[in-house]
């Protein structure tokens, strides 16, 4: 997907609240801010979101000199979303199609995003997603896929939401490997944080070998890129990975919510919305 | 009241907005934002956000060379306005306090914004105004001013919001001078936009000088600060004006919607509250 100009303001605010989750210290953020204002000249709107992002959260590093401003919250969402694992777990085992009640609680989790600055809170929003209607619902094709596939490649998102990926992999019932961001990058799960989640009991976990916030091609490594070229099936999660993969040749199925109008318009669904979408299959 | 960190992703957002409303070019809409960004180095958190704004939709006339974006816009609010004003003449006039319902009323107007970038409704706005309470009400300082004062400066904010001020002039019972943005700026009243909204009928009009979308001393001219502090009363209508004179000498009393969480925070009150507050009364 491409940078639309609406990105522009939304990078600036993204590095605002990345900021004040690193320093205090008002001078050091508008340091930050300036530096990313001069940048925006430099951002063409022909790179995914992601890839800006990228470039954003850099400078973040570098200017506060914070590796790692949300691990704090990163480690209370992962609690949090450990502590709702039971009941989910019994939800679905007690529903009627027990994959699609995971796809849905994996989607939920989906909220758990700093990015994107809305307030959310988790144990309602997996509430609403068992209800919500799809805004694109490719379920059947996902099932014939799964149903064939040998190795299913998983692209985590948030930290946190990688709880509720575990219900989603558990589900699955095929050997599962499960992608996570090379270095600490806004919310995302890496290693540590897919651990953490107990990921680690029910697969392998590799790195993309990138530090966007997003899976994107051109910035992962030739170990994973191997991999994202073989796997029999690729499962994406949020955002950032379909920002960054929605124009790949092979066969991908998104899941994601669609948390701001620029997705939910690039996607032609309403903000908010659900998303179980497959391309190239 | 001081620039914070928020408003310069915000300053993105008002420019990326003004820059739709003059062109559907999005390489040059681009090229402003790319102006904007670069140019944020430049603004000092000592500034008032309004003094920012001035250079910014300067900014927007310049790169576009549009120099009214929302002129219809402007127009179509005052129509609007105009419909609902013989429903709330009679809606004050059935009151037990005349005054304080046209100024229950003209707060209401005050969302009629397009800097802030939020969704209005006028006619549903101007209901629950009636029925909302202050977060701040000097109200019985306002009367006893209002009593003694012979001249009253009202300064203006949006057009369409200027319908609702004469609503409220018309209530005040004094001879009131009415004072307008220089040129226009965001969706601000013009002298022309006065007029159009009946302004003329009850008050002289006045332009403040200034280009700025508020009022600020040091870019109003000589013959409005004579005024401004010789006035018996000064009635201050919207956000803008209060970030250009909350720190002022004389008193001042402000009529507004807290619209943002900024200005909020700065007054002390929840986001959307309405609010009549005088200093140095």
């Amino acid at each position: 997907m491409k940078t639309f100009l609406d990105c522009l303001p939304c990078m600036m605010s993204q590095a605002l609240r990345a900021g004040r989750m690193a320093t205090n210290d008002e001078k050091i953020i508008k340091e930050l801010l300036d530096s990313i204002g001069a940048m925006i000249k430099d951002i063409p709107l022909e790179n995914t979101p992601p890839q800006t992002g990228d470039v954003i959260y850099k400078k973040v590093r570098e200017i506060t000199g914070v590796i790692d401003p949300y691990k704090k919250i990163k480690e209370a969402n992962i609690q949090e979303a450990l502590s709702l694992y039971p009941e989910l777990k019994e939800i679905i085992r007690k529903s009627d199609n027990k994959l699609l009640t995971a796809i849905r609680i994996a989607i939920a989790g989906n909220v758990i995003d700093f990015g994107v600055g809305k307030d959310f809170n988790i144990a309602e929003d997996i509430k609403n997603a068992l209800q919500q209607d799809f805004g694109i619902f490719d379920f059947n094709e996902f099932v014939k896929h799964l149903e064939k596939a040998n190795t299913i490649l998983y692209l985590g998102d948030n930290a946190g939401e990688s709880v509720f990926d575990k219900l989603l992999i558990e589900e699955l019932n095929k050997p599962v490997t499960y992608v996570v961001r090379d270095i600490p990058v806004i919310n995302d799960a890496t290693y540590e944080d897919a651990v953490a989640s107990g990921i680690d009991k029910v697969a392998e976990i590799i790195s993309s070998g990138s530090s966007a916030p997003a899976v994107i091609p051109e910035l992962c490594n030739n170990d994973f890129m191997e991999r994202f070229n073989k796997a029999d099936m690729v499962i994406s999660k949020g955002q950032g990975n379909y920002e960054g993969l929605s124009n790949v040749k092979r066969s991908v199925f998104f899941l994601l919510k669609a948390k701001c109008h620029v997705i939910a318009n690039d996607l032609k669904v309403k903000e908010n919305d659900i998303i179980l979408k497959g391309i190239n299959f």
